[in-house]
């Protein structure tokens, strides 16, 4: 397919591809944002006992029905149950057990009195009101029951899971496995940050741009080495790690030029080329290809160009292989704050500054070429084709990264 | 100081903590999320040469001046300029050169003609319309100039900050150093997940817990081994480790029960306790000592106390030390969209679902020791002490995690 609307190629690619089943066992502590790969249901009760929720005695209720202000009423205190050191007695008629807070509920006592609820004398305790069955009494399994469904197949672990597995006694956890992204820069004006700069060349932006923006997302990525320039050696890179990867992203090379590689690369691997060319700019000529059942999603080797087409169409793809919904790029409606005079004749998306349904325009260039004025930015506006400048005030389409 | 209002507490807390000073040359690809250490001024323009924005030919405007529909300029071609492979040619009179997007521009080049409204005929190019000089011109500096200041010391770097960085050839960047962060938990009723679970134990949860928040928010920590339940192994594994800590945060053992350690521990360390309880509920028992200038926040061993009172004080220390804005807590105003129907004598933190200036409440238990219907959330209501109750559609006060 030739020059298609983002949603066809969105469908197309989106087909393309499919959620990764594998999962592997990890540290519970290494598991924090990764995928649970399995539904996980409670293996025990939390509290694994009835324990107490407060500092006092347990006793038994019924010995307390008689008390009152006029009748107080005398226990003996026979042992101390702290938190993590159980008492084995067993309370009788108006015995008692000095309890500490989550400490385990000694045998037979159903109830509590707070430490500033009694008078302490000795070995003896005095209370001079009643209490009732389960009164400051923390039920086994208040917070957890065993066997309920606790945390779903395919969440995204937060600390609070961590938190949930770890009091499980969870010391590993079944997770959905990463993908693997691979991030190949063609150009052959591209030089490395080790090289002096060269007339007529620039440093790799796109490499640490996409790469970055991968890690905030979430994703580990692999740098593949390639010659910039030559599309036998970029072919070679390609075939060789591939196997290895469950998506490529590869920027450069992919416009009309005579040094435009990635068209003959795509024909040395043989690679099914799905589409190539998005109506919308900037990031017009970016091509998705399958090779060996794997995506290779090919984009500008223009910075801007090159992160508005990974929003517009790496995350979505992101989000569907890594199961984390997390990732999905947001829509939403916006009044922009200020005129924008430009006709669009393509679909058109511009960097701004959401915030609270508002939309602001940065400072500074906007040319597609330019990528410090998208630092303060945090969304683009979708203007569609054919507009011929937005007004203050307008209702404005918003992808927030 | 003993039983104060957070506000207090806090106060007393900032003071005591230094923000880091420390910095240290990291490789640009480490440097993502990382607080930058120095102003960071351009060393170069980008792009750092006059560039083609598109295919084409470079051409002298005023060689153009009469062309037209009925009068076709022809020019000679006498060179092609490859994005970094530039023409080493002068342009003389109606000579042109072939040119690629993000070429660099010829000698006397002023403006491009695009590809598209020329005709290319064997080695002539020949136009009908005039152009402007520096139409179709990219100048050198157009993005970035040179000496400006791009990004002030202080900024954490995200992904558009690296682009920028490596477009300006760096591969190293010097940030602050970031906090060092112990974590230590105490108490007699924990144990790890190695262990089979004894009776009247739990285990660990708010190692996990509080530690996983801090990698959430961007930090590292260290966890640091003890006896859980001895004073005098405590307080070594704290002599032993706070030297190379920059903030210490430990749980449990600072309640008033004859196990609560903490406050013997705080006697044998030989440390200046600055504050012990505050008037909020959960976590009430909170401590905060400084040892060798060193800050030791102490925290309830309750799983939801300890992430409460880690949001609301430890938080705030962190970004001072790390020098993270995007740290703060957040407060807001919203509206509840449910009753709460209980009296808090104390000043009240419950945990809500935040969204759009709403606040619900997860179904299930609120109760200080119910960590799992924390899961959905992400705020909590600050109900001020003495509250009989909230009612539906009421304004209340949140604090956003």
């Amino acid at each position: 397919m030739y020059n298609i609307e983002l949603e066809q190629a969105l469908e197309v690619a989106l087909k393309s591809v499919r959620a990764i089943e594998d999962t592997e066992k990890i540290p519970l502590e290494d598991s924090l944002g990764r995928i649970l790969g399995e539904d996980f249901y409670a293996p025990m009760d939390n509290p694994p006992f009835n324990r107490s929720p407060l500092d006092g005695f347990a006793i038994r209720s019924k010995d307390t029905t008689m008390a009152s202000e006029d009748n107080p009423i005398a226990f003996k205190v026979i042992d101390k149950a702290y938190a993590g050191i159980p008492s084995n007695k067993t309370l009788g008629s108006f015995q008692a057990i000095r309890i500490m807070t989550g400490g385990k509920m000694p045998l037979e006592a159903d109830c509590v009195i707070r430490l500033e609820d009694c008078i302490e004398n000795g070995n003896n305790m005095v209370l001079k009101k009643s209490l009732q069955p389960f009164e400051n009494y923390c039920y086994k399994g208040e917070d957890i029951k065993s066997d309920t469904l606790l945390i779903e197949k395919g969440t995204k672990l937060s600390a609070i899971h961590l938190g949930v597995l770890g009091s499980m006694g969870q010391s590993s956890v079944k997770v959905i496995k990463r993908p693997k992204i691979g991030i190949l820069v063609t150009g052959d004006e591209i030089i490395e940050y080790s090289s002096p700069l060269i007339d007529g060349k620039i440093y790799d932006t796109n490499g640490i741009l996409l790469g970055s923006r991968l890690k905030e997302l979430g994703f580990d990525y692999i740098k593949i080495d390639t010659e910039k320039d030559d599309p036998q050696s970029v072919a070679e890179s390609i075939l060789k790690n591939i196997d290895n990867l469950d998506i490529l992203i590869t920027t450069g090379g992919v416009s009309v030029g005579d040094k435009d590689i990635f068209h003959e690369v795509v024909k040395i691997i043989n690679a099914n080329q799905l589409f190539w060319k998005l109506k919308l700019k900037p990031g017009t000529p970016a091509m998705y290809s399958i090779l060996r059942d794997k995506p290779i999603l090919s984009l500008s080797g223009n910075p801007f160009a090159s992160l508005v087409t990974f929003e517009l169409i790496a995350r979505p793809l992101l989000e569907k292989i890594s199961r984390d919904s997390s990732v999905k790029t947001i829509r939403t409606k916006a009044k922009i704050m200020e005129d924008f005079n430009k006709t669009s004749k393509n679909r058109r998306f511009i960097r701004c500054i959401y915030e609270d349904g508002k939309v602001k325009l940065p400072k500074g260039g906007h040319s597609s070429g330019m990528l410090l004025t998208m630092k303060d930015c945090n969304a683009f506006v979708d203007i569609e084709a054919g507009n011929t400048g937005l007004r203050k005030f307008d209702e404005v389409e918003v992808v927030i990264l």
